[in-house]
């Protein structure tokens, strides 16, 4: 897409160099063929150290935009944002792709249904009612329980095992919203990457991310109707059980254990090796590996029993 | 159905006025064709007011009972009620209307299934393993998603996005129990309305109203994993984040959002623009509008954080 | 299975008398055709009292098997457990089982699945979308609205009503893990077993046992985006309202009430007429019933109202 078209969609006055957009990302991240954002003038090194082709930005933040990028300048920068990532959104499926790829010994259920460009690799099961999207690639030795749907683009390792009626790859929860309290929605035109040996449990619900991939790696555990946010980042044998939750961009340590009901706040780092009782609420980065912890707000899980001691004299 | 066989049914006398009913409804909507009840003798006035054109009643209230209305008096109205609350239960399809009608530009999965009397807009996707019920009404740029499901009667505006394997219309959590602890089915007959420009994640559940409609109004944004409770009415441009949750007939003003894990009981009024942190649980009406809350018991965002302070203090 | 080769896989060096084994099973339960295993020196007593016809157990609890059975002595007795669950496990269909048995009366959605060996009784509908698996059994009278799930070798009794995209018999969330961090899947050969008039919202996950059955008693109903998970039993016409769960093993007598969002910690016992208050987290076992309870940690319901009081104060 012209950089010049982005800014009449926008509505800003274009006398810049023209160049090629090829998608959006975020300051850190983008490279010279994409458009970047700021919506917030706490980013102020993020811009200055950006590599983005463009930036959308307000007057408050474009002195701080670095030559190699073009300002957009707009009132309402996180708005005009969600509008122009509308135009980045693939199609529903690609209908011009060649047809699915399956691999040798795998079954697949005829009511299944796989979208063009698909790739299914050995030995992978996949049953009745199952979406697999397009473009979306699954390794060996995989099952895929009866009405999982995996949305397109995103990637499956080998030997992971869904469960009935879980989603991969749903629209990460994003939008902006104006002064008059309207909601724009801000396409999600990232992917789900699930590395190898991983198990997932039913209706459990694993967003894409808005831009690059949500990520769970080698060896994690995931139970039954769990939410994993867009852009969260899983570490090898991290478990997650029954009805816990991620917020977005969230990113686990290895071995970190989630108990049931308990969840996580966007934007966090937890160190590896931590655990968290049933129904802990973390809104704090951690960083100290190997600790366990308890209750909403948060504590150390031997203090939380403290406290519960305590409140129950007050009782008396 | 004439009067006469619902006092069968329930095992009254019945020497009044012939009539035919065509439905029930609440005490306050049902009209003369209509059947309601009443099950507590608080609302006496309800019943006084009421323009049903019968009420299923007991002796404590039958008294009540207006004249233009015939007093069905049974021991247990509620537990009545739900006997005969299976009467008005339309079947699961309506095998007898006309196929499915589906508008010009729409893409229709031929793994999808569309029962009849389903009525398709326009440059609207359906795709595999969806299912649409008999006599729902869907929009025009309208998009479900793999295996979403929507029963019967309900309508979905236009510019409607609904992510995978969520379920809009499900029944209502309704049912009598008598003394011997068993339950008997209260049949929602009601449906889900939607109405334009919403967005509602995967794996979210919203349920049919008992009677009348369970309401989307425009602009609401649903995460996953979301439970909305039957005749429940959402205001404008309201949020709901992941794994939150409304019981039933709770209405909500515009604007409202809801953290992820907070949940509403039931028949509640929350005024615009109000705000709840996540995991709050919100058991009282919210009368002034444009406040922050937090916890369970609620309080005022600034007294949790308070509260807060002072239980680490306890600790110490 | 030859007990020699069982040996063999996990890593002991077999000397012992040959027989075959048929499946596994608790120490409780197994009897001499059966496998089972001890991971704790805790359960000692069950060890001398097992008529498992062999054990799997370390060198700590190896003199406690009874002369009956044969001891496999390895290191890590869950693992390797773990290990040999897997050769126990059936495939996912069964190919060579007679086509599907449909009552009189009965009207099966083209758009379902039946595998080989479903039995279906009389009157039942199946709707778009579900998948009935394996060997599963169900009553007359029941409907499976779209995209319900059924697992192989569940028993769905009479008169069961189940809401759309839930699942029932999927894998109970039960792995060992290694000194290196990795996880092994325990696989979850036993099944779901729902008895007569029973209700089951949408997107609710009802877990397969790991040995013998997750049960559900006649009358319970059960709303959505709940958890019941492995081995659990659930008495006679007990409730679960929306986004509540129970973790593994734990027994609820009849007509225990479970507000929303409330959960059970695993390997509880219930007693009958419990009510836990909207968001109770019960970890602890309830002797006496017709209590109501409330909060987490849990605490009698007047207990819990007072306390709110006392918190009240303590912020002014």
């Amino acid at each position: 897409m012209k950089l010049s078209e982005i800014a009449k969609i926008i509505g800003v006055d274009f006398n810049g160099e023209e160049r090629e957009i090829s998608s959006m990302s975020t300051l850190k991240d983008a490279d010279a063929t994409q458009l970047s954002f700021v919506s917030n003038s706490k980013y102020i090194k993020d811009i200055q150290e950006s590599h983005a082709g463009a930036i959308i930005c307000d007057s408050a933040t474009q002195d701080a935009v670095p030559s190699g990028a073009t300002a957009l300048v707009v009132d309402n920068p996180y708005w005009k944002m969600a509008v122009i990532s509308a135009y980045f959104a693939p199609a529903l499926e690609d209908i011009d792709s060649p047809k699915a790829v399956v691999g040798e010994g795998s079954v697949i259920s005829p009511n299944a249904t796989l979208a063009n460009g698909a790739i299914v690799g050995k030995n992978t099961q996949i049953m009745a009612g199952v979406y697999v999207g397009s473009n979306v690639e699954i390794g060996d030795n995989v099952t895929l329980y009866p009405n999982v749907v995996i949305y397109r683009d995103c990637k499956i390792g080998n030997s992971v095992t869904i469960h009935a009626n879980s989603t991969i790859g749903s629209d990460g929860f994003g939008f902006a919203t104006n002064q008059l309290g309207e909601h724009k929605k801000i396409y999600q035109n990232g992917n789900v990457i699930l590395e190898d040996d991983i198990e997932i449990g039913s209706s459990t619900t694993i967003d894409r991310a808005v831009f690059k991939s949500t990520l769970l790696k080698k060896g994690v555990r995931i139970d039954n109707l769990v939410q994993i946010g867009h852009n969260c980042e899983i570490g090898e044998y991290s478990v997650f059980v029954a009805q816990s939750g991620s917020a977005g961009s969230t990113k686990l340590g290895r071995n970190v254990v989630v108990g049931g009901q308990a969840a996580f706040a966007g934007h966090l780092e937890v160190a590896a090796f931590s655990t968290f009782a049933a129904r802990s609420g973390v809104t704090k980065t951690i960083k100290e590996s190997g600790k366990t912890f308890a209750g909403f707000p948060l504590m150390d899980h031997r203090v939380w029993l403290k406290l519960q001691v305590k409140l129950a004299r007050l009782i008396k």
